[in-house]
């Protein structure tokens, strides 16, 4: 065995997934479950999400007692110092604990912070970002969000906000977005806006080899547009490069703004490649005019599905000083506890 | 006397600047003049430019050799490390020595910076950004600047491109900008813009108190607009709430990008005050909805007039190490070669 060893947690809205990993970024051993994100919090953390750990923990041949640390993403505005999830619309949480009671049962510190966030973290420790001094990553999935590393550190904002890149506006008499604005990225270019999209290219008669794999409207998904785009619908190809072009407005925005090394676009959405990158980094072309064409490049993250495990490990394995740290792992962290 | 002294230059469009300065903030003496900026550069810098330093360190009864050190911001994207002006769309100007030439004829170090980033400097060690760890600073004139600084450091960006908030688009189908994109809040919120849009309000029979004030359409500019405002007249009111809420609208994605402590308002039209903060901030309230409502302090910034030499000033101080560095001065600045 090669210590030190910690446990990431990737908690969704649909799973939680745990895996353990060295410092070095290898996986020893995974587990994963299906969740109801409505069930009180104390009872999802302490025992769907510890038990998930524990399931982790065993296939690896190990005891809690070799964790050193555990890390945890999950979607939400976080406050690190005190454990606690200040608000998560995916979860309907406001100022929810959720460090103490799992270190309660596993007895081990536990370090929280939002999913993009430590994506962030895990592709600046482990992935596209390593090496690089300050880049800018979008995760497209059922939301938008965002991270930002400058000089090296993650940022964070004054009100843990830093980096909520899906509420950028690039449309502002635009659709209503779940935050509450109009227009914002999210509301345009995450994956519900996608399979809407799909589903009126599929009742205009624009994009027949959608409708014949999908079978029904109700079965488009975001996956299945980047299936039938591959095989060369051109109304899935159209939906795919509407994404591309809105989203390309809030990474201009965001260029515009940091002027960063390089941009990483990761999530889901992300799995359509060049037929949304291309659009993408055309629109950003047309409009970051400031500085030399194509002098940012515009990829995809690295860490792909395992990117929220490997975010949640890196943030632990900082905590304990085993990576260098790209964020302050605050005097009140949660270990303090214990 | 009171040293070290410093030189700050502001160099516009259509004026020169110059202002000895002093670690404390401390005005001694100041010089202006107007320049041609069609003019060579090498005739513009080594004539105009170094005539109105001279005369600023006349006045205050010093002689150049008790100037440590000249900063210099002006309009553009600049290689600080070079000295070098690499483009300037105000001046005409690609690649052009602006350091060298200067200190040839001065005989003291000379420090270049992009006009607002310096401003941004300015706010940080004299204004309204005095002890705030992270702040944005928006500069509307006849174009919109910005400077960025976070953890206490001006955000250069890897192509000196970061803070170009100009640039950020604000409608994607909007006005051609200068910059070769559309919808930029340049286009639709610096000075050219509102005194358009004021032209357009009289022309509609709109703003009576405007058209009375200015006697003709060609003599309505932005001061002229904040003044009708001022005494009432409503088209007037609504051109600066338009321009407030554009404005408002890349403020929200700058706040949703960084999350900064605060965002300070400045430059020419600024003037109006909150005839123009007021629509502005409601604006960045309907659209940054994922941190608390008003948490964002949005103010108008200190130094007003006094911003380009004095963020010059500071540039200056900084870089012979009289004040705490906000930015690295390279190694292969231009005192190197004196």
């Amino acid at each position: 065995m090669q210590a030190p060893l910690v446990v990431g947690i990737d908690l969704g809205g649909s799973h939680v997934t745990a895996a353990v990993v060295d410092a070095a970024g290898t996986v020893w051993a995974r587990a994963k479950r299906d969740i109801d994100r409505h069930k009180p919090a104390a009872a999802l953390l302490g025992d769907d999400v510890a038990s998930t750990v524990r399931d982790a923990v065993q296939q690896a041949g190990l005891s809690l007692r070799e964790i050193v640390s555990i890390g945890m993403g999950l979607p939400g505005n976080i406050d690190r110092a005190r454990g606690v999830c200040r608000f998560s619309p995916n979860f309907g949480w406001r100022d929810v604990e959720v460090a103490k009671p799992l270190e309660q049962v596993l007895e081990v510190p536990v370090y929280l912070l939002n999913d993009v966030r430590s994506h962030t973290l895990g592709e600046l420790h482990f992935g596209a970002g390593k090496g690089v001094a300050s880049f800018v990553m979008l995760a497209l999935g059922t939301g938008i969000g965002g991270g930002i590393v400058i000089g090296g550190r993650l940022l964070e904002g004054s009100h843990s906000g830093g980096g909520e890149l899906g509420h950028i506006t690039v449309e502002p008499d635009g659709p209503a977005c779940g935050c509450g604005s109009h227009g914002c990225v999210e509301a345009l270019g995450a994956a519900p806006a996608l399979a809407r999209a799909g589903r009126e290219a599929v009742a205009a008669g624009k994009a027949p080899g959608l409708a014949a794999l999908a079978g029904s409207p109700e079965a488009i998904q975001g996956s299945t547009i980047t299936q039938a785009a591959q095989a060369g619908d051109v109304g899935s190809l159209e939906v795919l490069a509407q994404v591309g072009r809105y989203v390309g407005i809030a990474v201009a925005s965001v260029i515009t703004t940091l002027d960063p090394d390089l941009v990483l676009i990761g999530g889901g959405v992300a799995a359509a490649g060049d037929l949304l990158l291309e659009p993408l980094r055309a629109e950003v072309g047309r409009r970051c005019r400031m500085i030399p064409e194509g002098a940012t490049p515009i990829r995809r993250a690295a860490l792909l599905e395992e990117a929220g495990v490997m975010g949640a490990a890196a943030l632990a394995l900082e905590a304990c000083g085993h990576l260098p740290a790209a964020l302050e792992h605050c005097v009140h962290a949660p270990s303090a506890a214990l």
